[in-house]
């Protein structure tokens, strides 16, 4: 039903986008703009960390219900920047919004990059003024806005579907994000330094906010890389609705696809989490509560011995099982069931809470399992019916390089 | 008032101790025994990982209020090992105790290594068996027992103190830890992979579990160093009353000595953190509670960006208020007090909720503040007037390589 297709935000129709360099970066792209045709029904998640960057801090003041265009520059985060952060991301607003001739609460705005330096916004005035004159549709344009974004990220984070909605409307979302380091989202609408941008052309009412946490909770707010949630995560949903059909809203075609893309979109940024070489997927079944599964599928996630030891193939899953003793969450160890999986190997481990391979050779099984791209990590906790998936990276030298030299 | 002395867990009277290798691990020296003349109070702490390993279930389900022997083995954390693992640590009681002609009861066990795989337990037995022969008192004996106890600890952690309690008596305390991955320990009386054995000849009676509580609050359970707690920490506090002073429950000089020691210990614990290069201590005062302060301290002292660019030397301060972002804490933004502190050189850093330092060459100041071997975050949150202090250690290339390739 929902089929994946070549595209990204430009791909619903009256959208357009652009990636410029502002020179915020010594070199590469910094500073994207996309524009809807009409004001489109905006959804936005922010990070739920404390410290909040400037720009969020302001959308969230705002909370303008509708958008019709969003800026993002990448270089500086304009985090910790006290009054004149918050400044500055009103100008950005302003800039865009004179440029484009719109309302300046028509316009969103994100940040990501270095924290605690005040942004040069003779750069980011030249840079939104050059990308208004530019934007455009297509190909071309979604990839110089996803790579305008990008800051550690080594791939694009882009992708796109198309459905046919119960009324037999066709609509598209196309979906982009950066995200690296510094990933744990745990974005409330209303109220992660993943900024994601996701364009549909379907029509939603402000009701859909419900259904938007809801995904959000299952797909980006189950990724994971290092633990830390950024002062900046943002994810933006914007509905135009010139496919003209009737409202998404209850669709469940509808939701089912936007669930597609953002699980994708989320798993794509584990993949290319900080120095990560391997996927890690953790599926907890059997839990009393959905957040207890969550909870575990968390700790597990982020836990440095079981990144470290995927990372080097090494088959200590002993440290899972440590993991899951910390979560905070019941189970009977006696009853648990764990599977690791990687390739077309699918390794039981535990019987009556004890593993089943106990011998150096045996264990390689395991160590097999563990040697692949992909690896996920299947328990369960014999306690309920419910489940949660997430998705984190290997913990390798290369995170620990990226991160020593980060600023320098 | 209180002296640091060279000494080790035979230092107070009427201990002795003895380290021997059994044959668990390949060369190395692999387990200990300590042993009181007289019956001796105890006092336990054990992890609250909800996975347990075998030897912590045992002696928790026991509550022994004295034991004369303690025996240690690494190599092997009898965890994740089901009712075999049970059993076998009852065997190891069950030994010492013959070997010594003393009730299986008086015996406390712990263990630490590898997860998940049986005891070889003939290898076990022969090594109490020779322990039991050599059990000694001297600076030699202290230090075969420290060395039997570690597992990827570079360095021993110990040491011993003497004060004179309030009624004249001269009382000494010896202490004895290893710990150095999987650990954040958060250990509970009667109900961290740190093990620990202190001895002291003073007197104490069974009330003065409500204050070891309130010690390894304040030591032990505020060091990290990956955030990942075992599932076999354990604190034993042996008092045999062998000094012949009077109760020293409510003397307050013998409890400031044992803070010394334990906070001594957690220092040394996240000094010799696995791949550490540096330590990190996190001061947080200001704060509303004491709870929030602790919590705010194991935030920032468990974030990997945090520790990834103390390890670098790289000045990007903003991961230290993303990681108090993220802490659950409330505080003012706009008055917290930041100071990083490296050798002699003590830097503010925040004025007004931004970084007063923003150009590249004053910068470096910061950079040289962390370039030390011990780097000290000190915050104000300006909420109340509740402190808290934890310790861990940078992030390295070594921490990644040592978890990488444990079992292997």
């Amino acid at each position: 039903m929902v089929d994946f297709i070549d595209g990204g935000v430009t791909t619903p129709e009256g959208f357009k986008a652009i990636g410029v360099h502002s020179g915020v970066k010594y070199r590469s792209l910094d500073l994207g703009l996309v524009r809807s045709e009409v004001p489109a029904s905006a959804f936005v998640g922010y990070t739920s960390n404390e410290v909040k960057a400037a720009p969020v801090q302001v959308m969230m003041e705002e909370n303008s219900p509708t958008l019709t265009a969003v800026v993002v520059n990448s270089g500086n985060a304009n985090a910790l920047t006290g009054r004149r952060g918050i400044q500055d991301a009103i100008t950005m607003k302003e800039t865009v919004a004179s440029e484009l001739n719109i309302d300046p609460k028509q316009v969103g705005v994100m940040s990501t990059g270095l924290i605690g330096r005040f942004m040069d916004m003779q750069k980011i005035k030249y840079g939104i003024s050059k990308a208004a004159g530019e934007l455009s549709v297509g190909r071309e344009a979604d990839n110089l806005f996803a790579e305008a974004i990008m800051t550690t990220d080594t791939i694009k984070k882009e992708c796109a579907v198309r459905v046919r909605l119960s009324d037999g409307t066709m609509v598209y979302i196309g979906a982009v994000s950066k995200g690296s380091g510094m990933i744990a989202p745990h974005m409330k609408v209303l109220h992660g330094t993943t900024l994601s941008l996701v364009t549909t052309d379907a029509k939603l009412s402000p009701k859909f906010r419900e259904k938007w946490q809801e995904i959000l909770d299952d797909s980006m707010n189950m990724v994971s890389v290092d633990g830390d949630q950024s002062t900046n995560d943002t994810c933006i949903l914007l509905a135009n609705g010139m496919a003209k059909g009737a409202c998404a809203d209850d669709d469940p075609l509808f939701y089912e696809a936007l669930k597609i893309v953002m699980s994708k979109i989320a798993r794509t940024i584990a993949v290319d989490g900080e120095g990560a070489t391997k996927l890690i997927e953790v599926q907890v079944h059997g839990a009393a509560t959905k957040e207890d599964a969550r909870k575990a599928v968390r700790k597990i996630i982020n836990s440095p011995l079981v990144k470290s030891a995927i990372f080097g193939s090494d088959p200590n899953y002993g440290r899972i099982m440590m993991a899951l003793g910390n979560s905070g969450v019941k189970f009977n160890l006696e009853e648990v069931r764990l599977v690791i999986k990687g390739g077309e190997m699918e390794v039981p481990i535990l019987d009556a809470g004890a593993p089943v391979f106990q011998e150096e050779r045996s264990v390689e099984v395991v160590r097999m399992a563990m040697d692949n791209k992909e690896v996920a990590i299947i328990l369960n906790l014999a306690n309920g019916d419910e489940s949660a998936v997430g998705w984190g990276c290997d913990l390798t030298y290369d995170y620990v390089r990226i991160n020593a030299e980060y600023a320098t």
